[in-house]
């Protein structure tokens, strides 16, 4: 079963399997995982290794490798999948067409994801509403006019679920009937926080809750910061309505920019505790967010699919940014083109590439093929 | 009398009582009288002058020139200056050496001053705060706090006593015991807003009222905007507190931009109007304030001047701008420099080149002679 990282990870049933038993690994994260997949090929070869070739591999230490070669002995991988066929969840790798497609792009996509309720298409249109959980009032409105105004345009809302702001932009796009998303940083069996299950279970029904820990992972502080990368890796962009100096929103948004999404922030009063990160940011160059308008405005020519294009223009013949119209210059309908090859025609950071292509292919100017290649649409 | 605008306005009796007769024509601003001022060389000359020698300079239409022909008879400019001693009012011309250093720097400076209280040369480290009439309780508070902040580190807050953020600025620079300059939009002998009296004489004990308008000259709307350029052009930014959209203090603001002055906005609550303006200034690139600190350090090296400097590193070592090293280069401390060669041999803008001067005289580092040439200090 040796192959690509992808391929070796598909959904046949023992694939899967191991993939789960390794998932649940203590001390295996993202990083390290896709590093023993590249080296032995297959889940199953990597259970099968031996202690000393495990840490022939950069950063496997003796604990990890005593972890890994016991794990197929003590970790119930089927138990798993009965408990989220139990409580109907599902499993998606990162092999599958489930697999929401801007996580393909961020630098360390999890290889498997946890999904209640369901993840569609359309969610590539997501934009992420997060901030303090100790917010203030005026943030809590803020994030809930926001939410519903963007979700009324067909965004996706992802959060975090935390109390406060995040809470808040979860129940602002419910109220506008729009999709909301949930990214928890511990197991859905086991969700953080408690006693925001009456929420939990009206996200599900209209969106997802996704976690990538297994299903009863408890929400260990240093899940949050690895939680924070899938929300911004979800979306294109990051709002920040409210947050304090040291937060964890600010963590979101460092992802958002290494990620090549966009940040935005919203001020508030000087006085107030919970806007000095938001005011920090904007010194740092985010967009200041008063309305939706700023949002779309940034977004630039995806907003063009948002707001009705006149019938003589032909759609995307206006408003392409360099960056677009440079990728678009390298592709044809005919040949398709792996991101390496369209980065090294285009010059363009890989950043840059994976971000302008995603806005492409929600306009529906680029098509993405098997592989990971490249069209035009 | 022929010579260039400085000598001509030079105080003698006579030139200044026909300047002064010139600063009430009606219809007659800064721009017109310049021009005249170089045409004929001497305000005597210009009073002197046939209609249709007057009408030949651009702008001078048929009811000015019947205006600039009759003032003599009509204007009674040794009232005014009698008027001006009753009031304690000094009347300042542009070749005074009493004259704002700052002012001389923009492009229109008054040719007049009338000045209740006093203008210290140390009032050239000034910082503007203004805003909105109908401000809200937390943008006065801000107004207040920052003011008191900058005046206990030596900065002189100019405003123009209006009602709202203007006079919570200057009562924040007089709470803290420090100097503060009320610009106003109409006569000093007519000061408006009514009802601000007391304010006004707090503001004239600790530091001036100034005004280019004639002592009795009403508060017409369009005085504003002109009263406007005076507020920056006296001081090295404008700090604007709050704005709605369509707001005086946004005026403000431009002119500190064409004057090369720093534009600073105070962010608020995102559904206050109040904040519509200062958002909007940040989007287009003014520096967010939230403390004192982001004042000073926009600053940069004018920074250090407020801050002490170990003692054994040489003042102005370090910490200087590309700018103010290009002109320091080019100056030496025998050979007199005007600021059209230091342009030429600098490369830099007009604007830049005398915002640097301008900070670089308040370090001195560089030294202002007669006739606007500089040396190394």
């Amino acid at each position: 079963m040796k192959g690509s990282g992808d391929k070796s990870v598909q959904g046949t049933a023992a694939g899967l399997e191991d993939l789960l038993t390794l998932n649940m690994v203590e001390g295996l994260g993202v990083t390290l995982l896709s590093r023993l997949l590249e080296r032995f090929g297959s889940p199953e070869a990597i259970l099968a290794a031996s202690r000393r070739e495990l840490e022939e591999v950069e950063g496997v230490g003796s604990a990890l490798s005593r972890n890994i070669s016991k794990a197929r002995k003590q970790i119930d991988a089927r138990a798993q999948m009965k408990s989220a066929e139990k409580f109907a969840v599902k499993i998606i790798t990162a092999a599958s067409d489930d697999y929401p497609k801007p996580l393909r792009r961020i630098f360390d996509p999890p290889l498997v994801l946890y999904v209640k309720g369901e993840y569609k298409e359309e969610d590539a249109l997501a934009m992420a509403i997060v901030g303090s959980r100790r917010a203030s009032y005026y943030g809590k409105n803020q994030a809930e006019r926001l939410a519903g105004s963007l979700a009324k345009m067909g965004f996706t809302i992802v959060s975090g679920m935390a109390w406060g702001i995040d809470s808040a932009a979860h129940r602002g796009a419910l109220a506008a009937g729009g999709r909301t998303i949930a990214v928890l940083g511990s197991g859905l069996a086991n969700p953080y926080p408690k006693g925001n299950e009456k929420l939990l279970a009206e996200i599900v029904e209209n969106g997802a809750a996704i976690s990538e820990f297994p299903l009863n992972f408890p929400p260990r502080p240093e899940n949050f910061p690895r939680r924070n990368r899938l929300i911004s890796g979800l979306c294109l962009g990051v709002v920040v309505v409210e947050a304090a100096e040291r937060s964890g929103s600010l963590i979101t948004a460092r992802w958002a920019m290494e990620q090549g999404r966009e940040v935005f922030a919203v001020p508030g009063p000087i006085d107030s505790t919970t806007s000095r990160g938001t005011h920090r940011l904007i010194k740092d160059g985010a967009k200041l967010v008063e309305r939706v308008e700023d949002v779309i405005e940034e977004l630039g020519p995806l907003a063009e699919v948002l707001t009705p294009v006149p019938q003589e223009e032909k759609p995307g013949a206006r408003g392409l940014k360099p960056e677009e119209e440079k990728i678009l210059e390298v592709l044809s309908p005919s040949e398709p083109k792996s991101i390496e090859d369209i980065i090294a025609e285009t010059g363009l950071t890989a950043q840059a590439a994976s971000s302008v292509l995603m806005v492409l292919e929600l306009r529906k100017l680029v098509k993405q093929l098997a592989g990971k290649r490249f069209v035009k649409a």
